[in-house]
């Protein structure tokens, strides 16, 4: 066999692959070509496909599942509980709470943040964070609610405040944000 | 004497329980069943009650005085000299400059920022913080302004820039932030 | 010669001074009285000019250059390939991508965001940062798209969302921001 063939996991220095969080939990599985940069944090019960990377700063928390090929940047947090598809970016300070759904091919930009509980300290509620449909792009600083979903190939505008559902392949900007068209820029080649 | 009535402070490893300022300052005083993790940094002269909890790479800077079951969450910051109550959540990467109340009972969202200058290289200023009265909700990615009173029981929408007052049991959306009357559905059994 | 004429440069312990990124990078230049504090993590090729300090948990990518007396405050990040002048603070969290350019007196304020990718997962585009004149202060949780020219002296409310060219010494507000001019009380005498 080629030593070439199925290329190694890094761990860097300072970075912690595998947290136990309670008795019964299992180390991380991560794929072949992966990275994990120091100061970066993954839980156990976590599993990752091939070519995973993270940032510095990082944390993963259990029973995340991500597909081949997903960037979690510096910073990023994935607090849980969260299934996300192959390809994905996330930028430097995303935020993504427990009981998320990300397809393929998804964009989130810097500080992008996405949240699971609508009613905090008012009422009990089901934490269910967004739906985050195939070759959707969040904008930096954007906020996206409970339970909302964002369609194929939408455009969340940078700061951004999303409430209410996004239809697939439209534009999504404004507090709270309104929805139009998808311009021609935006809807470019490696649109979904 | 039961070994289980006062419950121990954790400490993870990677942890940073006490850093020093300069040469008067005292180690961190944190309550029984408190836990501290990875990758957190708490300076000297803070004092905590029980059941204090953070996420990891928080950080709690000098002469911060939190009450009883605190969450500092995950790179959340606390930027020092600032009091804060009894059962407070400060989800991810809130932040809290100094010179900041925070009453009992509130809920900061993740990435909600709190101000203490309000003309940053322009003009000299006494940097004082929000109050924040019991029973808030700031919402996710808020911005509270220097000086700003949050009243007792009011919501801050997710995304909101709040520049003025907002009245106790109301609701502060938008940017900048309008005040409305308290929805139902956000006036829930758990409001003080 | 006098001991004290040549400060030193402080790593704190958890503080990581040069990460080699290639077969080809240099360690990082820092002036004297600089100061790295406990979980940053600064680039090879990064040059920093006297009294720079970071907070912790930050990060400064390579191809950075700062000039004198720049504070990179807690978590705040620098992607590389900036360049930043003297007398620069930027608070916590705030993010700077590739290929910015940052004047010297300028303020960033906790969570301010720039940005430099148009049309994510779109189109392929030329990642250009913003250029940030001298004498700028941006808001907190201020978002500035890529290629936007903030001018000389023009301050950026918090929460703004700069899709524009912001003329000098105006005031940039709203998501979208609008401009108009300069208050009073922020032309102050610390203006440039």
């Amino acid at each position: 066999m080629d030593d070439n063939a199925v290329p190694e996991v890094v761990v860097e220095e300072g970075a912690q692959l595998g947290v136990t969080y309670d008795d019964h939990t299992s180390p991380p599985e991560i794929g072949p070509g992966s990275i994990i940069r120091a100061g970066s944090i993954v839980y156990d019960d976590v599993t990752a496909g091939r070519w995973f990377t993270t940032g510095h700063h990082a944390l993963i928390r259990e029973e995340t599942e991500l597909g081949d090929e997903v960037l979690v940047g510096t910073q990023a947090v994935i607090d849980g509980a969260t299934t996300v598809g192959d390809a994905v970016s996330m930028q430097t300070s995303v935020y993504v709470p427990q009981n998320t759904t990300i397809g393929s091919n998804v964009f989130l930009g810097p500080n992008a943040t996405l949240l699971n509980d609508p009613y905090p300290v008012r009422q009990d509620a089901d934490l269910i964070g967004p739906t985050i449909e195939d070759g959707v792009s969040i904008g930096a600083n954007a906020t996206v609610l409970p339970g909302v979903t964002v369609g194929e190939g939408a455009f969340v505008a940078a700061g951004a405040v999303v409430t209410d559902d996004v239809p697939p392949r439209t534009l999504a900007a404004g507090v709270p944000a309104a929805t139009r068209d998808l311009p021609s820029e935006l809807a470019g080649e490696n649109d979904v």
